[in-house]
């Protein structure tokens, strides 16, 4: 079994572990292609080492960088048509969508329609737009991967088993840097505080998202989509260790978890190699260390930001897009030190509630809720 | 889907609780045999609700008194023969082992030369002829499904696995009554301290097993046959809850667990659904509740005897068939209260060493050494 991959934002967080795994299994993955951003020095290094046939980059100006420096061994494009021509390569099997944001819906539409399989760490492609995404994969016989350590876990957890024995999922949360921390904390929280995360390493937006707990909002919906369960059996439970990833209750009352190291090497081998395994030098658990596990409720008094997932999640329509244009937006203020932690979440909830759910919309539909979204939020954060 | 079982020991914890099972879904299963001892009111009761067509008593008085109350109603049958018929039931799919010991091995062949798949809940019957029975079923195309708690966990969590992506299985053990006392204490310990298991209501042989850690021992060498796994890659962890029933470490780090309310119900369920499963009025985990989950290594110097169960499976052939023989007249003689507890171990070590290793012994090699190791254990005990 060898497969060809792409990799959409190959220099963040998903993307340097994606080709870590590569590196460990040579004979079993070839990179065909790269998209990353700005962050030419890295991608240089990936072209170095990996001699995809094709990369993507951000701007004019990076793509002639790379031209002059490798000439006719690498082709080079550009910007959202490059994000396609990466997710669209005639020889790859496997697109691993890791950009961040929205961004990710158009390229990882196209993927589908070319038939590629999908390892997907972009879980606002699902957000946004799950009923086309999921409806289009099916038609097209394409798997949906996650990557996300969660929903590898309740992946491993469903392997061999019927949806209709399933009862319930469980998706865990480290509850993120402000877990233990009172409102009034949060209201004074600066980035440094919110990019303190306990037990992951990953890029600044999912990092503020797993404070805000918007990530494991994020997550619910993504799991109602890859596992077509309803918002009803898909609950959040506190898991501080980040040891169990998640876990599925069977109509038995039986329940299967995956454990393991926060080291998301681990679930990305997994999206490609499933369903089989390979060996993996990885961190590993080791139990007798752990010691001991705790499990706890969320509190949504504390972390609105998880309800109001629910409560997108469960008008459905256009109305996740929205959340997620708005959390975009407010994350990014946040991260550029324009707003507070906690007006994240009071933009987000002052976008939603201006906006009139539009059920079944068209990919038009939501890359124009999206789009007005983004401005309602720059309106709602400039007035706070 | 609709099969038909027998029930090897139907008036014990395993044998009620699998009529549990069956009482709640009378249109899955029905009742072909039942063998029971001594309990005739049990038995009794269990004709009039499941109408078997066959039973099995250890005595003809009692055989009599069942003829005497239902006539020909039910066909009755007596002693070894009379298990041996309710193993081969012409009209059975699946037999439930669930006698206690070295008993429940030639039934078990036997069910098995008919082509029955076994729900094995006599972890007995592995550890002393795991080489005949495992190959015997496999020739036969017999499923041996696990009804043990541990193994059931193992079971589900290879659910859709390669055998070979298994790196480690790791057991988990309560720890018994005497998970935190000295052997001070322990030598001291009555019949009464040895039957209070903290968590599981088990019969009596196998709350003393537990008490000694050599039902662990014996779960390790049944896993060993069931998975086909070598004795350096099963690990037993102490996990005081009994929550975490037991795990599977794959080759990527990737670990598997599953998890539940301590009820007997539900692994005998799963053993008589497998591979779908049905809904269960059940005892259900509620994690939130469950709060902490601690791990921890087994103390080989407090509890040799899961020490003594590793040894005999590495020496293997005859081996722990006597282990076995040794442990169930010296489990007896405590239960008798003819031995203090930790005479137990004494006996159990002292058989061991008078014993040469037959490699891949035969059937009649192991009933006769089964035979010996018996007598050894008496003589070794009365000079004690």
């Amino acid at each position: 079994m060898s497969r060809t991959i792409s990799i959409l934002g190959s220099t963040g967080s998903i993307g340097t572990s994606t080709l870590d795994v590569v590196a460990q299994h040579p004979e079993e993955y070839k990179v065909a292609a790269l998209a990353a951003g700005r962050n030419l020095d890295l991608l240089m290094q990936q072209i170095e080492q990996f001699r995809p046939e094709l990369v993507s980059v951000a701007t004019a100006e990076g793509a002639a960088l790379i031209k002059s420096r490798f000439g006719s061994a690498v082709d080079v494009q550009v910007g959202d048509e490059g994000l396609v021509a990466v997710a669209t390569h005639g020889a790859v099997d496997v697109v691993v969508t890791a950009v961040v944001g929205a961004a990710g819906l158009l390229p990882t539409l196209e993927a589908l329609k070319k038939g590629k399989h999908i390892a997907l760490a972009n879980k606002e492609t699902l957000v946004a737009a799950g009923h086309l995404v999921t409806t289009l994969a099916k038609q097209q016989g394409c798997h949906l991967l996650p990557v996300d350590s969660e929903h590898s876990a309740i992946f491993q957890c469903l392997n061999g088993e019927r949806r209709v024995d399933v009862e319930r999922i469980i998706v865990t949360a480290s509850g993120g840097p402000f877990r233990d921390k009172t409102r009034a904390h949060m209201e004074q929280a600066t980035l440094q505080d919110a990019l303190n995360h306990p037990n992951w390493a990953m890029g600044a937006k999912v990092t503020v998202d797993s404070a805000t707990l918007m990530n494991k909002g994020l997550e619910v919906m993504e799991a109602h989509w890859l596992y077509d369960m309803p918002y009803d059996k898909i609950d959040v439970v506190v898991h501080p260790e980040s040891i169990v990833h998640s876990l599925v209750e069977f109509q038995d009352g039986s329940i299967m978890a995956q454990l393991g190291a926060p080291d998301m090497r681990v679930p990305i081998q997994y999206a490609l190699t499933y369903p089989t395994r390979l060996p993996g030098n990885y961190k590993r658990l080791n139990l007798l260390e752990a010691s001991s596990l705790h499990f706890r409720a969320p509190d949504l008094d504390r972390f609105p930001c998880l309800r109001y997932a629910y409560d997108a999640g469960r008008a459905g329509g256009s109305m996740p897009a929205v959340l997620n244009a708005a959390n975009e937006v407010a994350n990014g203020l946040f991260r550029e030190e324009r707003i507070s932690f906690l007006d994240i979440e009071r933009v987000i909830a002052s976008v939603m509630e201006r906006h009139d759910v539009l059920s079944n919309p068209s990919l038009d539909d939501i890359l124009s809720v999206d789009a007005w979204a983004r401005i309602a939020a720059h309106e709602v954060a400039q007035k706070l």
